[in-house]
């Protein structure tokens, strides 16, 4: 029977780690954790974050699993254990059912996060993975989405747009920067970008009760999203830059807007202290590029800053699942 | 957008509890644990474990926590917090969609168990829900799969068969008989019964690397399966109460049968030393019913006792999802 043949070959993985107890194959897991414990779930769906047949099936095991470790990168905390609900298509073969969760123990294994447990099931419809992972808090203590303060610069990592020419199966979740960023600097707040980096950035401000001021011409862009803008006719290479003379705000259409409104960039946004942000820019042992885009301002809502600080509304978009 | 409005419902549900340092609506959720933590993990899916339609929204969310909370009482552990995935259909109103968290809240709420986290989609297929629920063990220690003993009782909870008729939605999980029997009892293993009693007592016993041997006058029936077996007309009344005359094996159709292969019952199958066997069933202050059905022996597979000892073999069956 397929979930019986999936399940033992699942449970042959080795999902040791220091503090697994029990692995998967009893009714539940037991694995050290404490005191504080950081917990994130994630349900990705085919025909919403992923098409059967577009990319290796181990491309979308991975993803499942990345999206949630970039949710504990974000905390600033340290992924330790994850569990695994898999319902398969009827139709999908043994083989494949096997690809992907191959690609999500491979990940697991690249960041020392052992799989201790799941749920395996099929049906008539489409294919459903969950992730649920588990973390500690990193040395730095937690990051939440409440604690940006007024004065504070917002700082990204990597750059952003263009996701789903690949990024968004291949990232890497910022785990590591997160963890070295923990290590050397005070952060206030902290969010990742699945939605967009307008959307996440926007409530990041919402929750900290602030509002973000962006600096149009610091947004750092992925290759992929000026390939795409330039790909589109309808913007000729002399325009896809940005915006108009007369307004910081991105045109859509425009390798910025694809910027701030592609989503699923998993990078992470930071509220730091202006000072901090200095140290941070200059830090040349980071693993990761940072970029100073703008800063956390009394009020609400998200501006681009034009000439003589003068404040343009933009309202947050992002892909829509 | 329904994302965003359940979302934001959902969010105004208050899940206090003593460990919950940061709630849904962050990256991940902060709670205290250790040193100790059971997880455990499932996924619910339309057409497998539930039709829309067939009953009130609400007892699909119960149903989907209930699995999980009746995991960790198959482990003796009480359950701490839980976080929850949905999948909507797009043709679902919001007010169902409440309605089904709403019945998951309930449930979380009697059992003080925090919904802490979540993360909710929709798409174009069937209703999706996802559970993972997290433990603190009992004062008894973990109960696992393995560690029961030859020579041990089987005892279980409850009655079996004829779930279908509505107990596999409303069943009530073990976790308070856990408590009662971690606190007085030692409990050498358990399971909790969901693909079935033969399937999951077979596991047992395979796990710990014993034989099950039934005593077929032993199983206690749920009056559901009664009534199921009386209902089927190729069974008549002076027939239907289980073996032939020359053989303990149920008959299929029969309501031993029926206990014995219907699955989701949701009890708990533990293995004792006969010694203690005797105290839990003399003891009138539990709060369910406890029967033994026979005992673990060296060797492997799952029997019926017969006249003078001999083993009769029994194929574990149970509910095809």
């Amino acid at each position: 029977m397929f979930e019986n043949e999936f399940v033992e070959w699942a449970c042959r993985h080795p999902q040791s780690g220091a503090g697994v107890e029990i692995g998967p194959g009893d009714d539940a897991a037991v694995v050290a954790a404490g005191p504080q414990l950081l917990v994130t779930t994630d349900l990705l769906s085919e025909g919403v974050h992923f098409r059967l047949g577009d990319q290796p099936p181990e491309w979308i095991g991975r993803k499942a699993l990345a999206v949630s470790l970039s949710d504990i990168a974000a905390m600033g905390g340290r992924p330790t254990y994850a569990v695994v609900q898999l319902l398969f298509p009827r139709s999908m073969e043994l083989e494949t059912a096997k690809r992907i969760q191959s690609g999500l123990y491979g990940l697991a294994a690249e960041f020392g996060v052992p799989v201790v447990g799941g749920d395996t099931n099929r049906w008539n419809e489409g294919l459903v993975i969950g992730t649920t992972v588990f973390g500690t808090p990193g040395p730095g203590g937690i990051w939440t989405l409440r604690g940006a303060r007024a004065g504070d610069a917002i700082l990204v990592s990597g750059a952003f747009g263009g996701s789903l020419a690949g990024h968004h199966f291949r990232f890497v979740p910022r785990v590591g920067l997160a963890d070295e960023l923990s290590r050397k600097y005070s952060i206030h707040g902290a969010t990742d970008v699945s939605d967009s980096l307008s959307i996440d950035l926007a409530n990041l401000a919402d929750q900290s009760g602030l509002a973000a001021l962006i600096q149009s011409d610091r947004i750092p862009f992925r290759e992929a999203a000026w390939q795409q803008t330039l790909d589109a006719v309808q913007h000729p290479k002399e325009t896809a830059g940005g915006n108009d003379a007369d307004s910081p705000v991105p045109r859509p259409g425009s390798v910025l807007h694809r910027a701030m409104t592609d989503g699923e960039d998993f990078e992470l946004i930071l509220a730091v202290d202006p000072d901090t942000a200095d140290a941070i820019l200059a830090d040349r042992s980071l693993s990761v590029p940072m970029s100073r885009i703008g800063s956390f301002e009394p009020g609400s809502g998200l501006y681009f800053e034009g000439r003589g600080g003068a404040r343009f509304p933009f309202i947050p978009q992002g892909y829509e699942h």
